[in-house]
């Protein structure tokens, strides 16, 4: 496994690549929702590429950039054994130096639900994104489907920018108990932990709902929303109901159909998302 | 010559192409300024490829989109006979299909000069450049040095986002008096044409000026204006001494420095620019 700090040595390794690269942006700090991302890589394409970069311009200046978690021994660590090829591992000024101002947008899609509540946090992510692909060139990109409406822009901006690869969005990894795996969770402690569970179970119960016939998008949404607020700790930013592909809330849950949340647990933010019937990566692209 | 209106066709002959590719984005109503282009690629790749597209996201909605000039027949010959390869001429709908909602956005650079006079009209070049280039995946990419502003904004947007090609500025091509050959000089009638050459001359006594050791830019910007303004048929939207790359006004004249005007003579806006020292294409590299 080599590993590069700056681009002009990335992209000469990267040239020496004629087959099909698989690459998963992250932000580091790996978990096993980021190690399920690259063995979908490994499965599908010749050489692997990650990149771990905590990305500064998709953080507001009240988000958690500064406390954000890194560990870049223990990611290598957990890279090497994956046997990923190449880990591009920039510094800040080497992504974003002095005069830089150049933006991806994506509009519509990114005004809603996360876009609401974190002004140009998806502008930094398409900006970035279109950064690394323009660096690693990859055959496919991996995306979880946790992030789900991140995953719907970048799909999205590769469309309408006509980028030269194909986005494939994986299943959410998840613990035990249904928790999604973040890199975030580590901040939560125990009794939290323990109230972070509303999250998934609301989403089952939505299911369950939609399983047994319900379609009134609001009589779910409403069902949730009572579920989470009989946990004291949670403080809900945003229940929604979507088309998968433009994110507009829908009236009636017609399948596929994409739940997206956004919950405080504590100081901690947490989202998830489910998607009711067909599977994200083949109905969204 | 091989033609194409789809992005599907055109990526499926491009990938058959291994070696060194030079593209020439046009809008069509080809002349002498974009055969110069042509020739450039021709002489430093192995392939050409050249865009003909009336890209109608850069155009205001007072802008002459409806009126722009178009001879596609006329224009696949010029390409024929100068030994181009490839030739990507798409639809409006090919290029921007219902849902389109990406942007590429070039601040500061964008804010001035023809940005404040055509607002969104960097927006819509720097957008359809990012698509044309990930859809041509050009070696390297030819501009003329006319449209100065752009062919700045197209290299800060390139190194910005680590896009993968060189672009290479080249001198204005020039009729036999001096004004700088541009496919809306059709509009131009015989008093507008003589009229026309104001651009050029203005810049050439600021050339004139320089070359004596003026090097104060408001008395050599002053003594522009005032040469324009003898001539009743032109309006004078702006005379910029500025640096190449920032295109931040200048005090001092320190070379290389970049004058851009455009004036209107009659109903017909044109542009024109003129490096004092250095080389262009070097100097903003």
């Amino acid at each position: 496994m080599k590993v590069f700090s700056t681009i002009a040595d990335f992209r000469e390794a990267r040239s020496q690549i004629k087959d099909r690269v698989g690459f998963v942006p992250t932000m580091g700090y790996l978990h096993e929702g980021h190690l399920a991302l690259v063995r979908w890589a490994r499965g599908d394409c010749d050489a692997v590429a990650v990149s771990i970069f905590v990305n500064p311009t998709q953080f507001g200046p009240n988000d958690d950039f500064a406390r954000y978690p890194r560990d870049a021994d223990r990611d290598l660590g957990l890279l090497a054994k994956e046997g990923v090829d190449l880990v591009f591992m920039p510094r800040g000024e080497e992504m974003y130096p002095p005069g830089f101002s150049s933006w991806v947008e994506v509009g519509r899609l990114t005004e809603r639900l996360e876009g609401a509540f974190r002004p140009a946090h998806f502008r930094g992510v398409a900006t970035v994104v279109t950064k690394l692909f323009n660096i690693v060139q990859p055959t496919r990109a991996y995306f979880g489907q946790k992030d789900a409406q991140q995953a719907a822009v970048i799909k999205r901006m590769v469309r309408d920018l006509n980028m030269n690869l194909d986005i494939v969005v994986v299943p959410t990894g998840r613990e035990g108990d249904g928790l999604a795996i973040s890199s975030r969770n580590i901040y939560l402690d125990s009794e939290e932990r323990r109230a972070a569970l509303c999250l998934w179970n609301s989403l089952r119960r939505a299911e369950d709902l939609w399983s047994k016939g319900e379609r009134d998008a609001e009589t779910i949404r409403q069902k949730m929303i009572s579920f989470i607020q009989q946990e004291p700790k949670a403080k809900i930013d945003y229940v929604s109901i979507a088309d998968p592909e433009t994110l507009e809330e829908l009236i009636e849950v017609k399948p596929p159909a994409l739940i997206l949340l956004a919950v405080w647990i504590g100081k901690t933010r947490l989202i998830d998302a489910l998607l009711l019937g067909g599977n994200l990566s083949e109905s969204a692209l």
